[in-house]
């Protein structure tokens, strides 16, 4: 290695460290980023972390489960009683010809251990400029506030943004916002807040529609009531984007009848995780989802009482 | 943000991406930095991603059980048949005064998919002369060639390096080397290769002592005849490292009556995993284990016929 490149790496050293937050181990406060790549097909993939948010949860939170049942879940899983963690991962699709983003992380706009999303989207070597297509699965915030900085300045400044029809007939509706209260009005202003400037560009579809070169939307109503997962195909290979059908694999894939208040309506958004999981279990296929736990991508495997999710292994390229 | 200081991001931003080869999207040849931190107590834990190694496998691969149970048991797991993934993590500890590495990594020579310790490393903001102690598990290729490169150069060239004293005693021993034949043969070549020059600075311990300040030896043996596992403490806090008392955890965690042919003494492994897992799963202990899938750290859960790993959920720090 010659003096000049020898100096160029332990300046790109002291860069990364920086940049990445990475301090000498003595000091170390910060993760390594959360960036994880994989192909499908001729498409290659990245799953970028955004954190996580660990939420407090009671008695009430699953509608149709008592809060021992659910802590005995938790523990299971060895994860502490009464705080549910909400991983969060977008997924980054290069078809070779068009960067498209799918869900926009939280913009550290809900908790302060999520977040990090455009700082990994930066590690994986990938200004939010050179993005072409976001695609949203619904309108919950943590889905759509990487949108827009606080100030309201649009994150993606050259993408198009495709959303699924009826989320936004619903979430866009004066009149149903008028009936909401609660968390759920909290919803409909978030979504105001992020699209009111933006709502003549912010394009349209049907879920089955397919939305980009081998990426299909897929009708996943009952979390949210447009709520809709992503088919992704290239080179004979499939991946199923599960959006929120399954957020926690070990409440939600182990007990697919279990309806946390987070679902909308309850039964017909278990018939929908359940037609899921049973495909992707049927099919083995490759499945991904944004609560997943990093890097939130793995396989469906049925067992006596429910599902599984068996993470992919981490590996090189 | 002023100028200066987004100037100065985005050349490291360049940086970063020349340096952890992460270029842009659609060029995209190689996967992000393997580390993930974590804390134990008051200690810091680096896990470090060295690669992985698909290693065909026939029949014999398991001396108790045939070629069509061990493709089940990848099956199960989504692994395609005949070939094992061996991942490769080591484990850097920050005691706050000492960093701690456990074990070393292939050094690239094993496998063209594995030898990114060392850059991985960098990556976490520590330079090979830093580490201060270096403790190995045993003197099979994959956990002493990180401690040399290629050209005999040692690489952690201020550490002190603690072997277990019953390995140094079999694998040093020129009668032993004289009865042996094929791959193990071969791992006392290797290991003379590695050792021959510094054997005098090489320190040993017998297997049970605390080796560094809160890092308990703990004897494993069967793998090989001095196979050491470590427990590390700290703050009130326990992990157990389990060294290749369990290598991937759907053939052996969930098959730990499994004798793969890489266990020097098939019985003897099998006791020590039992024995291993047995308290894991107890106790509920966090353990880690150099070939699980990175970042390779988690719980043990008993099962009906076996264990399985509930991986840590990848998280902020």
């Amino acid at each position: 290695m010659s003096g000049v490149s020898r100096r160029a790496m332990l300046a790109g050293a002291a860069a990364t460290t920086a940049l990445l937050g990475l301090q000498p181990a003595a000091a170390a406060p910060l993760q390594a980023p959360g960036v994880y790549r994989y192909r499908l097909g001729d498409y290659r993939l990245t799953a970028l972390y955004d954190g996580v948010w660990y939420l407090p949860i009671d008695d009430k939170f699953i509608r149709n489960a008592g809060g021992a049942e659910v802590n005995a879940a938790l523990d299971a899983a060895f994860l502490p009683p009464s705080v549910l963690p909400i991983s969060f991962t977008a997924l980054l699709v290069d078809t070779g010809r068009r960067l498209v983003l799918i869900d926009t992380g939280t913009a550290g706009q809900i908790t302060d251990t999520a977040g990090s999303l455009i700082a990994n989207l930066a590690a994986a070597g990938v200004p939010p400029d050179r993005i072409d297509t976001i695609l949203i699965s619904h309108f919950h915030p943590d889905h759509i506030d990487g949108l827009k900085t606080k100030d309201g300045a649009k994150v993606f400044r050259h993408a198009e943004i495709w959303v699924p029809e009826p989320e936004w007939s619903f979430w866009m509706d004066d009149g149903n916002q008028s009936r909401a209260s609660g968390a759920v009005l909290g919803y409909f202003r978030n979504a105001r807040r992020i699209f009111h400037d933006i709502a003549k560009e912010v394009r349209r579809f049907r879920p089955g529609d397919e939305v980009a070169p081998g990426i299909v939307s897929v009708p996943a109503f009952g979390h949210t009531p447009g709520h809709t997962a992503f088919a992704i195909h290239s080179g004979g290979m499939s991946l199923l984007v599960m959006s929120d059908t399954v957020r926690n694999p070990y409440l939600f894939a182990r007990h697919p009848d279990w309806q946390p208040l987070f679902d909308m309506d309850g039964p017909m958004a278990v018939a929908a995780r359940r037609r899921m999981l049973d495909q992707a279990a049927a099919d083995r296929m490759l499945v991904e989802a944004y609560h997943f736990p990093f890097p939130a991508c793995g396989h469906i495997a049925r067992t006596a009482t429910g599902y599984e999710l068996v993470p992919v292994e981490w590996s090189p390229l």
